[in-house]
């Protein structure tokens, strides 16, 4: 089974116009950093049937989306600084109109969140759903949730559009970062059974 | 019950002198930052009821320790760099022969491991130890781990001097920040049953 995350990140700076040396200022890129890596690294290696989209709905260009490959990125290491250096890499190349491969594993094109989302087996990560392990997975899944903000009501009614379920890992509330490693918890533990 | 997390970080300076703009090239204060936030911070409140303390092995004062009381932090923040800072400034703080509060909720000291494990209800935290869910949990608990290495054999024995048991949280080997919020999440789980 192919894991896949979808990150909606409201306030990060779209064009990388933003300092490695304050990232919490940089509209919270410290969030997609530590997102990316709870998403693809464990010890000692990258989650390779992973995948991680980062959608940017900040400004100056709302919905530019950073795609990153567990199976072929580089360079990714579990630090915020030199993860949110290859999230900036990205937004600084990006071109209007086509995908940009900005380096290994590293894709940046614009879309919208239905673009995403179409032909996905969506499940949206959201407090006072069913529980996790109340669900039955199978095929591939992708697993939505917001950064430091929660979605909006219109980002939400597009994910509900697609969601076979709201799925809830926690009974408190948890950081995005938190809530994805025990997402992959979940489902290691459900694979080695 | 109150929740502990003890961190064997083995190779930052304990003299502080790393610079916050490498935390890997500091002897990764960013791990021992990231075990700190995945200890005691929560989307919108901090973990009143949980502990972090870090040992701090490295030269060149091996020993020196550090130790956050999610009930009395304050400044603690989830971003690496603003953590690695609460972090040195505590190691820039430190006195031989005493136990000195460097910023609210923030205590550093000398001490060996001996000293931390002795009156507590220890649990190793330890791959292909006992899986999580076949434990019974009362009362408080003390989770030992190591950074970004394992414990030394010297540093094993200790612990499992005082272990109750090694404990393993996933089939596969992941980031010592990942482990405490997996952790967190199972007692989170246990306790709403």
């Amino acid at each position: 089974m192919k894991r896949k995350f979808l990150v909606v990140c409201h306030d990060v700076r779209t064009d990388g116009a933003f300092s490695l040396n304050d990232l919490p200022g940089s509209g919270r890129a410290d969030v997609c950093a530590r997102c990316v890596v709870a998403s693809l690294l464990i010890s000692y290696g990258i989650r390779k049937d992973t995948e991680v989209i980062l959608h940017l709905s900040g400004e100056p260009t709302p919905g530019i989306s950073i795609r990153i490959n567990g199976s072929s990125v580089k360079y990714l290491n579990p630090d915020e600084r030199s993860t949110a250096a290859l999230i900036r890499n990205a937004l600084l190349k990006y071109r209007e109109g086509k995908e940009v491969q900005s380096s290994p594993g590293v894709f940046v094109w614009r879309a919208g969140l239905e673009d995403i989302l179409r032909n996905e087996n969506v499940y949206y990560l959201k407090e006072n759903g069913t529980p996790l392990n109340q669900l039955n997975f199978s095929g591939d899944a992708m697993f939505v949730l917001g950064d430091h903000k929660d979605l909006t009501p219109e980002e939400e009614q597009v994910v509900r559009k697609y969601a076979r379920a709201a799925v809830s890992v926690s009974p408190i509330s948890l950081y995005s970062e938190q809530c994805i490693t025990i997402v992959h918890n979940y489902l290691d533990m459900l694979e080695v059974k």
